[in-house]
């Protein structure tokens, strides 16, 4: 017998010591020791996040890292108050934001159909649900990203997006969805974990 | 000196072979192979799926597993032709959906803030938008941990979600957000990995 030309090949799964990294060990940090994060530490979060899938390769989501210092002086105020302390302390914060006018790349990442920029440009609501759509799928890529890098994320949607945006996209182009807290854990990070929904209660068969 | 009481651990990061396994190495995946795909490695992809976080522990995302046979015959018909013949094919596919009426489950996943249930109840923007952003970001986690268990995930957005909903959720409760083709990947499984944004189109400071 000749090999099949074109045979599948088995893919690697996860051992438990990262399978508990991403999922099954990991928490919500809500303290951060003073350990900086470095820009080649946030650059690689996106080096992973980027690969994972949207449709139709739109990749509506962007980022914004903030440091500390003015930027995050600025983000601070528009955080609801429970969140102020944990965001004033966190060593790097993200910005997670959805490009509205994702669609100008479509002619560049999806070179086989570049006219669906032009459905995209004539269809406000589709165009608004697949930016909101993907960038939030993004945004959970993003979250385990981080995880996959070493370090702790919080996530936070409890701020003022209108603030947000007008201190930092004031041409009104991307429109903040999520904040991440990124750093090292710090005394008390954790609280208890929250129950889960039982297996049950979400999966279902057909 | 003592031991301080409460001191950080320093978190594990994947290795590089883990990272090629969820985000650098993994594709969409086209076709599969006949090998089944087991009730329990469904359900060990919702047991990683249900530990990553979401707003106010809201984990609105409900998940249908459905296996060859008469459900997968019936999920077909929904999918927009481009998507038929992969969807037929699967050895198993998870439609995704979200639960309108998650609230219902706050007072068992809050414990300590029960009234937020009915924060939600009378609010039908506000559940809706959590709902929605919330689930998705679910479908976010759950396609990295279709990848985490070792099998090739194919997310489609091509469907019809109203035929979905009425034909496996009749009673209007869970609305469809995404379907996922799951298995082996078999012959010429892969497309050419399309292109993506550069780092600068994506990634601002400040």
């Amino acid at each position: 017998m000749t090999a099949a030309p074109h045979c599948s090949t088995p893919l690697d799964r996860l051992d438990e010591q990262a399978k508990h990294t991403l999922f099954t060990g990991a928490r919500t940090a809500n303290t951060f020791t003073t350990t900086p994060v470095t820009d080649a530490e946030l650059s690689a979060i996106w080096e992973l996040t980027r690969w994972a899938p949207t449709s139709a390769n739109t990749q509506p989501l962007r980022v914004l890292f903030v440091r500390p210092g003015e930027g995050r002086d600025h983000l601070v105020k528009h955080m609801n108050e429970g969140n102020r302390a944990k965001t004033a302390a966190a060593p790097a914060v993200a910005v997670l934001a959805l490009d509205t006018r994702f669609h100008e790349h479509i002619p560049a990442v999806l070179p086989f159909k570049p006219e669906l920029k032009n459905v995209f440009a004539g269809n406000d609501d589709l165009r608004a649900g697949t930016a909101s759509f993907n960038a939030t799928l993004q945004a959970g890529y993003f979250i385990l990203a981080v995880r996959a890098q070493g370090l702790a994320a919080g996530p936070m949607g409890g701020f003022d997006a209108a603030g947000v945006d007008a201190e930092f996209f004031p041409d009104g182009r991307l429109h903040s969805i999520l904040v991440v807290n990124i750093g090292h854990p710090g005394p008390d990070a954790w609280f208890d974990r929250l129950p889960r929904l039982s297996h049950d209660d979400v999966v279902h068969w057909a």
